[in-house]
């Protein structure tokens, strides 16, 4: 691999994945990075060098070999047509396009092929989808009931921030303006991508299509809520998982326990489960509080957390590229 | 009515229960308060008196009418026994005991007939069950899969003070020390309640049995996961239910805003739906994204937020003390 490019290269996304291309040695031998044209003149760090930043323009791009887009919908579907380079996108904007293979690599990488361009699905399909996959191959998933709790800088870097800094003016009794119409700090919300007609919200509509998509079985049926919680990073999802096939404890927690990527974390003795602290910063998604659901046969109860901005977008982005 | 005493008078719930006999101007004549030993001496304030604290004794309970139990389990067990009153229990120590009605006024207050003890309802049930119970009626529910939102003061109002403590310490970038073997500032975990062999901790089959008992139809098939959040107060469910006759929508809704002390609280055009604190001190409960779940027929999918401490408890007593 010759040239990288990383567009994005300064949000939430972006310098995750200029962080692991460097601790993973990614094998390239030029980075470029691209950010919108007020970080004009500032850099990227990596390996011990100054990236400047650049601004995205058909000629910029002519000379990438690779180019990791982390920019946004709106950013992919304007340049990657644009891009001769292989590119593998984080946003959703292709990643239903029947074309474009929408890759976990520990679950489907036998679809990657010589596509030009590669999708990285959704942070919340992720973190279910990582316990979920090899569960799905030994029962077959016939219907999911997922519930989850959404952090902070899945909306961004400045989301984020806005959480800290309302904390604090909460606790000091201070009011505090919010991009929301009612407090952050402290509270919890449903999640605020556009409502569609039949009451979902985009978030939960994307869970559902990818999820079909990426284990490669229309028939699946599912049905999610999802919720913005007060937690700066690491999403959680408590899933409710009915198989066409009956299963043994044993079977699954050995599945579990053999697929790449994902952590059994619990210790029933001292009811501890895993949590987003313990999430944060990790490469697996940790899950837990496997159990067989009481209320119908042949369903299973269980609980993942896992790092939205890793697993669930630059991680997962580094590792397709480092397929291609 | 003459003597009504309030078991735990200083706690979470107690101190609640004492606020909303005055604010709603029960019909006694004489409140005595009781708590532990170590707060002797000290007073409840009352329609503008000082009521001093008492501590439990078969001789001071001796001459009370009606007594609300909300200090726990071990003391309901220990004294209710004890007390010739009519006894309203809000912990779990009875309220699976087939002698002992559990109400909640606006559902099943036809139960209620002369017993000497009568049971509220856990906090999580009472949330979920307020919009479910008119839907049942309607439409027979076969199966509900909740997964919770609740927030610090369900666990009292010492824990309560550690979030804020925590969450301060946090921002400063100080450790502090947790009564959690994790971080509970920006952060959540399973319900810690204690974990049963079948995987499910108390306070999901408290869900679970409650619902059936409240509804009065064993058939019904629930599962629940149960977590704590950082918020200080308000429990939030999303819950997904299956229904044993076919809906529409407009019938669905049209309960929902029938229903005595629930509230349709949503603007569908601001992708506004209810939140802890929208629901903090008020005592409605408050629902809404009410959809059609996608992924199986009549299936319902919605969203309710209710004040623990209130609805959730003090004042679904003091509810049951009116009709007493």
């Amino acid at each position: 691999m010759k040239t990288v490019a990383v567009i994005g290269a300064t949000g939430a996304v972006g310098s995750e994945i200029v962080r692991l291309l460097e601790k993973r040695s990614f094998p390239l031998r030029t980075l470029r990075c691209f950010a919108s044209p007020n970080s004009l003149g500032q850099h990227v760090s990596f390996r011990g060098e100054k990236i400047p930043l650049e601004v995205l323009s058909k000629e910029a791009l002519a000379n990438v070999d690779l180019a990791f887009f982390a920019a946004g919908s709106s950013v992919s579907r304007k340049w990657i047509p644009e891009c001769s380079a292989r590119c593998i996108d984080s946003s959703s904007a292709f990643r239903m396009d029947e074309k474009v293979p929408l890759i976990i690599p520990e679950i489907n990488r036998a679809v990657l092929q010589k596509q030009r361009l590669i999708a990285s699905p959704n942070c919340s399909a992720t973190v279910l989808l990582m316990p979920l996959a090899p569960l799905h191959r030994l029962f077959q998933v016939k219907r999911v009931v997922a519930a989850t709790y959404q952090a902070a800088s899945g909306a961004g870097a400045r989301f984020l921030q806005h959480l800290y800094d309302e904390t604090r003016a909460h606790l000091a009794g201070e009011s505090f303006p919010s991009p929301l119409p009612f407090p952050y700090a402290f509270n919890l919300f449903p999640h605020n991508s556009p409502l569609r007609a039949n009451g979902y919200v985009e978030e939960e509509i994307k869970m559902m299509e990818e999820t079909r998509k990426i284990l490669g079985d229309l028939s699946i049926a599912l049905t999610a809520t999802c919720v913005r919680v007060p937690v700066p990073r690491a999403h959680s999802i408590a899933a409710n998982v009915e198989f066409k096939k009956p299963f043994q404890m044993e079977e699954v927690l050995a599945a579990i326990r053999s697929m790449p990527g994902l952590q059994l974390f619990e210790d029933r003795s001292q009811n501890r489960f895993p949590t987003p602290t313990d999430a944060t910063g990790r490469d697996e998604v940790l899950c837990g509080r496997f159990r067989i659901d009481l209320s119908q046969p042949n369903t299973l109860e269980f609980w993942a957390v896992g790092d939205q901005l890793l697993k669930g977008a630059a991680l997962n982005a580094v590792q397709i590229g480092e397929l291609c």
